[in-house]
């Protein structure tokens, strides 16, 4: 068992059949429950850690219907339909609610795939960018336990230091890795890709309260891919909205690895407060 | 009741608390299944009719996990968790399977939300294109019934014309709209978000065996706002490609009204064979 914080956040044990119980880590606590990155990657370890996996994920879509209160959860995860070289997975995650019902506070479905070499082809070049030792870390706001998890160096785009309403555009890059040097895997990506902050505070330089209500990963490497990856290596992630309209946003990203290979895209639609 | 071809594709009956009967239509017939299109309609129209719901369809991601056979299917909607003013929905797709039991063809997460005007702002303008009079509406291929009711006037990356490997790149722009016209709404444009032809057509200029697995759209216009087109107006599409890796490419797409408004970003995974 790693001693990885990560690792230890993201641990579930099994308690029968598609069910395995985990615990919010305090490590990656955000304003209101935990990191919305390391729920994700929790509800994907599940899928990982299932008897009945086939493949690899392929995709995953996780909805945010509540906060994750701290404390213990229960993980849900149901392999609805197995075909010959994909697997389609129904996830949940649950807690005892104030009448004692059993409250859904997380949904999500998962695509597994066993996966072989093809032609392949990448279609979205990194951009070109300063090396990470040629970037500042830029200090973090230290309101959430979960950015003392993540070393982030931006680039482009990075947390506004003036809220005055002078926002130009809401694309970020910036270099990304865990703070204690953890080896790249699928579930450690899925983390990554939840760690951007909210677009509109850098289209407005206007502080909001946002929270996402959706997302979803593509997972174009697989973990044999990462596993290649030095320990310690960045990961450079773009992200930038397409519209804000009426109280939601939409965020689309993508990770490439530090040699320029893309590794994950991923979406998500964020609820804005005016 | 509306008469429209594609109404009539997406109509359900209640059958029961949470269950609605539906019949596969010959019009939105694909090589195999129905167009995913349609099937992803007829989910978000399960929800739309339900008489929990919240609000109106925020996001939707549908994940197809087999081929829809001819004929009559369950959709079942569950609204699993309401709040104040977000509601998330668990949706499946069931038919009776060869050993008699109900086989899962689909699964699908809708978030439904109440909206309420706030600062808006669309951060990916339309792309300055020919207006759709000034497209020659290209002959699409015959093999699909479904192509049949849809009117694309291509822009840029038109399905190629000669396959030999010769592509570049994988962006595709096009006007389009329902061959019979028919108001907007948001079950229509579910539909146009699944119109693109597969991407690895246009990138290697070569017809491969290709299928979505999951497709993710966001919603955001409203129905307010689509039902002030005026009936027969176009879209402008764009879709390209981010990166083909082993026998799986993403798509991210936009959808934009005539007049320039961003309606729905939507993205997909697609099986491809080499």
């Amino acid at each position: 068992m790693s001693t990885h914080v990560f690792d230890q956040a993201i641990t579930l044990t099994p308690e029968g059949d598609n069910r395995f119980r985990g615990h919010t880590s305090p490590a990656y606590a955000n304003m209101v429950g935990p990191f919305g990155g390391i729920t994700a990657a929790t509800v994907l370890n599940a899928v990982i850690q299932h008897p009945a996996l086939l493949g690899e994920p392929l995709s995953l879509t996780i909805n945010y219907c509540a906060a994750v209160a701290d404390g213990a959860f229960i993980v849900t995860a149901l392999p609805v339909r197995t075909n010959r070289s994909t697997q389609h997975w129904t996830v949940a995650v649950t807690q005892p609610g104030a009448n004692g019902d059993e409250d859904t506070v997380v949904t999500a479905t998962v695509v597994t795939a066993a996966r072989r070499e093809t032609w392949s082809l990448d279609d979205e070049p990194m951009p070109e960018v300063a090396a990470p030792d040629q970037v500042q870390p830029l200090p973090l706001p230290e309101f959430s336990a979960w950015l003392k998890r993540y070393e982030m160096r931006p680039i482009e785009g990075p947390v506004p230091s003036v809220w005055d309403g002078s926002g130009t555009h809401s694309r970020t890059r910036l270099w990304l890795r865990d703070a204690e040097p953890r080896q790249l895997d699928l579930a450690g990506i899925t983390g990554y890709a939840d760690a951007f902050f909210p677009r509109v505070w850098l289209r407005r330089a206007k502080f909001v309260p946002a929270g996402t209500v959706s997302m979803t990963v593509y997972y174009h490497a697989g973990s044999a891919e990462l596993a290649r990856c030095p320990v310690g290596t960045w990961v450079l992630g773009q992200a930038r909205a397409q519209a804000f309209r009426n109280g939601f946003f939409d965020q689309t990203a993508q990770l490439w690895s530090e040699d320029g290979r893309i590794l994950v895209t991923t979406h998500q639609i964020v609820y804005y407060k005016e």
